[in-house]
């Protein structure tokens, strides 16, 4: 069956359409932190964002099945429950930041991020770091080097090195905050010499796709004023840590400690329904808005908004902030005390926790024996898998109702397993 | 209340975010045709296309629900709904058009759609018409000419005069397809001469922001000669068009007889959940695939595909092709008989109808007119809008299950409309 799946979409999507795993799972069935397979198997879910406050939540399922029942348009014609989601969501922001375009993908927030900057400052030129991830635009994908661009990386562009703090620059832990704003203060500079002037820089508040890193708050205070001095926007994508997955900050950049002049938000806003936002001030809004006159069909419908408004009671009302703040202290106190050869370093960032293997003091990354460590782990029947720019760290980042029972049966599957795994090579 | 309603937008979502009509509508339910305002009037609505099969059709509704309460991931695992609907919506279109990319709005398929043409020709000038609409990200959206882009038009797109059998090129009809090419022939010349190279072609094969304008099959012949030699690929936007709206064909190529490289679908594909598809033949779909490795977080999930899937089961199970096509003839039979000063052409493609209105021999827009005549239709329960360049054509284009008689509803407040309306200044 799994052979079959596969080949169809090899038929009918194409080649290097992504999957995860040496064998793909064939999910049927979801329910809180438990997903199931087709053939029975009951998978705890450590991995996915995306269904925030658990899958099919029956709240949010409702929300969604009623409004569809009753409307759903669009808003050229007014309608009241995306102003009320709108404003709830900016109520949670401060920062001045009041206003808001709903769209349907983190993509399309961050393809609107880049232009309210440009429309902001009436400049083009964007910084990003050299390991992050925005989106599939054409616009943000440009941000991603994964894959160069047909016809080249456009030069209004320019990546910074990423923070990781397994491989300071200069090999020492001390100034890399000063170091991260130096490189970001040069391609400032690079950016007005080259005519394209310098409109932003867009960032994950905890560099999610660069590893989560050992960055802490007021590591980007000297790159803060770099970019303020320069007249540029700080647009903070907050796609992955937002929503109270910090657990002790309602927000990424809160943590950070901030003040972003963009937000953007999608991926776990609607427990999975295609909703997203990007948010400005006022003043800023109205550059954008000015400038581009922007309208998105799907974006804000009565159907999207009511998921957005149930899914942010959920959260409040099942005190998901504070539950991943405890989950975190728990898993974190327990991935301190794993122990492996090639364990480097253990990372979290709230309901989000990275553990990297390396295979000597040079740091070289442990890829292979993470890779074979994530599929012991799916055959065990715990869905995780790696981050960073290697792959050499366990990515897990599971659902918000993740409990200290589930981490208690996730680490000890991944204290056996370690304790089985021989020490690979490269 | 909608006062209230207007001020709090203005606070949430900045200036210029638009709305229709002097007085914007609050909607708060509907049902079929027809959709119910907050004081409750009921509007027979004569103008969205994305509630195709009807506002809120039962069977979408519980499809979406179902599977909302049963699993919604991403296709990172396998499931069979998403191949179910390619497999589906690939036999529809012919061309050996059998693969696709599935996104979430009609913006992220055509910048989709763009990038395809860039790695299949290792090229990227792209040629779009100059009154066109393909979306809002950066990328398509510079292929609209409504806001110039912050640092200006890039150089790798050209836009080509949009037909107008109103106002033909050279003063009279005959000849427009071969003028129509050699505008389309020139900007392939330049986009060669300015090294960009010609990478392809983006229409909407009905024109339906040109304006519907009065082409029929054959029209695009010399165009798509010129597109073929110079290597180009015929990228064709089905988001208006598509899905048996054109009660003749399923879509809208088929019509004007053309055989596209890649179709994009979105609007109307899933009844108002926010999905859309890009299609394309094998070869180019690989070269894509492998230039890019896109994946998109919602695109093809469990509940969109479902929702998808049972959009195509309604148009096919209640005949709504058909429908269209004989209640098309009702309407256009209906439109010839109108009478008015001012009326200078009635024009139909399937179920959207435009009706365009001028002040003078030399075709002035009668804009102020045609304004005015909308607002009217509406304080009558009538929702409908304007097209074209200048504003000066009646837009009906309503959900699919509109029948002969909502049709003779309509014709006839608009009859009455017009017989009362004066000959107003421009």
């Amino acid at each position: 069956m799994t052979d079959d799946l596969l080949a169809r979409r090899k038929r009918l999507m194409g080649p290097n359409v992504p999957t995860f795993y040496t064998n793909p799972v064939h999910i049927v069935r979801g329910e809180g932190v438990w997903l199931w397979g087709a053939d029975g198997t009951r998978y705890l879910d450590c991995y996915n964002n995306v269904p925030h406050v658990g899958h099919c939540h029956p709240h949010v399922v409702q929300a969604i099945a009623t409004q569809a029942a009753t409307l759903n348009t669009h808003t050229r014609y007014l309608h009241d429950l995306v102003l009320d989601y709108i404003e709830q969501l900016t109520a949670s922001l401060g920062h001045g930041l009041t206003q808001a375009v709903m769209v349907c993908t983190g993509s399309e927030a961050n393809d609107i991020a880049l232009r309210i900057a440009q429309a902001a400052t009436g400049k083009t030129g964007i910084i990003a770091t050299d390991n992050t991830y925005h989106g599939n635009t054409a616009a943000v994908s440009v941000l991603s080097t994964r894959r160069p661009p047909v016809g080249g990386y456009p030069d209004h562009v320019r990546l910074v090195p990423a923070p990781d703090m397994l491989r300071p620059v200069g090999g020492r832990l001390e100034g890399q905050s000063q170091a991260f704003a130096a490189n970001v203060a040069r391609a400032i500079h690079e950016l007005e010499q080259s005519g394209h002037g310098f409109s932003g820089m867009m960032i994950c508040p905890i560099f999610a796709n660069e590893g989560i890193p050992a960055v802490g708050p007021g590591f980007f205070e000297p790159t803060t004023r770099a970019v303020k001095e320069a007249g540029g926007l700080l647009l903070v994508d907050e796609v992955q840590p937002g929503f109270g997955r910090m657990g002790s900050h309602f927000w990424g950049h809160e943590w950070l400690g901030i003040a972003p002049d963009v937000v953007t938000v999608g991926k776990p806003m609607a427990n999975g329904h295609p909703v997203a936002a990007t948010v400005a001030r006022p003043g800023i809004m109205a550059a954008f808005r000015n400038a581009f006159g922007y309208f998105n069909t799907f974006g804000g419908n009565p159907v999207s908004a009511a998921a957005c408004l149930a899914t942010l009671h959920v959260i409040r009302s099942e005190g998901l902030q504070q539950h991943a703040a405890e989950v975190s202290r728990h898993v974190h106190e327990r991935l301190h005390s794993l122990r492996h050869p090639l364990l480097a370093e253990v990372r979290a960032a709230g309901l989000f926790f990275a553990i990297e293997f390396v295979l000597d003091a040079d740091m070289t990354p442990a890829s292979a024996f993470t890779e074979s460590l994530v599929e012991r782990m799916v055959a065990r029947g715990f869905l995780l898998n790696r981050i960073g720019r290697h792959g050499n760290a366990l990515k897990i980042r599971p659902p918000m109702p993740f409990s200290v029972e589930n981490a208690d049966m996730l680490l000890d599957a991944l204290e056996d397993e370690l304790s089985r795994l021989p020490v690979m090579a490269p």
